[in-house]
């Protein structure tokens, strides 16, 4: 099953189900096309993921961690499929970073990893944009990874069942193919990424946990269309501008 | 001014205004002590700035940052007044470290440090919790900083002309003095830190910018009262207890 959250014609926030194309809530059903996509869940927290691929840990010359990697997005950083993201102004690097995106579905903590499957409402595809000049310089990547815009997400959540163990995830831009990886590259799997966040932290309905991106990071420029496409998913669009500052 | 959000006999949540020992919330009136203390405010984030007392600074052994040093705390953090926070499991040291925090009024972005008070509600007493065992070995504080109820705040809301420039600040656990020290020690003032924060981030209606900590910070243990005193504000009081895990 894959859900959209949108807006109606009468402008009320709607969580439809997608079904080949058309989008079903009630007795009303739209063209995918046709509506106002939002994002899919409104989360309070974005707990990331560091250094989640072998070969992304190798670009940024990391070693492996021996635990997840943990950083936070904002709900000021969410955008949704169709967006134009702004980039922040004046930096010289912001790059993009395809990741799968776990969409928690009821209030949890201290999940064990064999039982966190049960929390997980789906999955959706989540670009982790970075700004690298300053992420580069501080302790906490607060101005590098929780700037507005900072995390387009969509276009659906996707119910388990529907993302194979191997799926692949692709992100290019303006057409062209920049990382091209499968989830089965994880060092740590969904369940353990739970487990591990709620040992520390209560998880809310909604939350999202992004799983890490693969190699093939890149910088954005004024005007690139990116799209991130999940097998089982969909693909995530988003246009980019310059600030205008 | 000074608001006090708190569950009225009724269950309802309510924001009443504080005077004398009274709260008052329409045509009823309550005593401060009898009233189910909540959050003063609901926030999406809670920015946290490092080392902006320079005598704090010198004992975590750290050099004056030339900017803001920034982290966050997630709403699962937050607490309130008279409520016991159980310290997270396991950990050898885990620190008070008393505060004032700005409780933003209004949605805001790229607000200049001249126009910065605009934005401001009020201010509130805040207990920023660190979990030393997790955040001295994570790049980002997340098991550091974010853990659940990891940020105490309040009791009240208190308008800025109630809290005077050299304002003092001070910690007590169990009836002892353990930090002691004035806000006129700032390394960066409160509107130099959201003309900075609002540089990167939207602020909302109801957010936290927690300011730093002075000297004195040392380790909480099960059975603990904390009372921070910030004056103009008042007292932010709670308990801690061990984890049973």
């Amino acid at each position: 099953m894959k859900y959209v959250r949108f807006r109606d014609p009468a402008g009320s926030v709607r969580r439809g189900r997608l079904d080949d194309g058309t989008v079903q809530f009630g007795d009303e059903s739209y063209e995918q096309d046709a509506v106002d996509v939002l994002p899919p869940c409104e989360p309070t927290k974005i707990v990331c993921v560091g250094l989640n691929y072998a070969d992304h840990a190798a670009e940024r010359d990391s070693e492996l961690p021996d635990r997840p990697l943990l950083f936070l997005k904002t709900p000021n950083t969410v955008s949704a499929h169709g967006d134009t993201v702004t980039l922040p102004a004046g930096k010289e690097r912001v790059d993009w970073e395809a990741e799968l995106a776990v969409v928690i579905g009821e209030q949890c903590r201290n999940v064990d990893a064999e039982d966190a499957m049960d929390v997980v409402e789906g999955y959706t595809c989540l670009n982790d944009i970075s700004n690298r000049d300053d992420q580069d310089t501080e302790q906490n990547w607060v101005r590098g990874k929780a700037f507005d815009n900072a995390a387009p997400m969509g276009p659906v959540v996707a119910t388990p069942d529907e993302v194979p163990e191997d799926a692949s995830i692709e992100l290019r831009v303006n057409g062209e193919t920049k990382q091209d990886s499968s989830i089965d590259q994880f060092i740590f799997s969904v369940p353990e990424l739970i487990a591990e966040i709620t040992t520390h932290l209560t998880l809310e309905a909604g939350d999202v946990i992004s799983t890490g991106t693969p190699a093939g990071v890149g910088p954005l420029s004024d005007g690139d269309h990116v799209a991130v496409t999940i097998e089982g998913i969909g693909t995530l669009e988003h246009d980019v501008r310059a600030s205008s500052r």
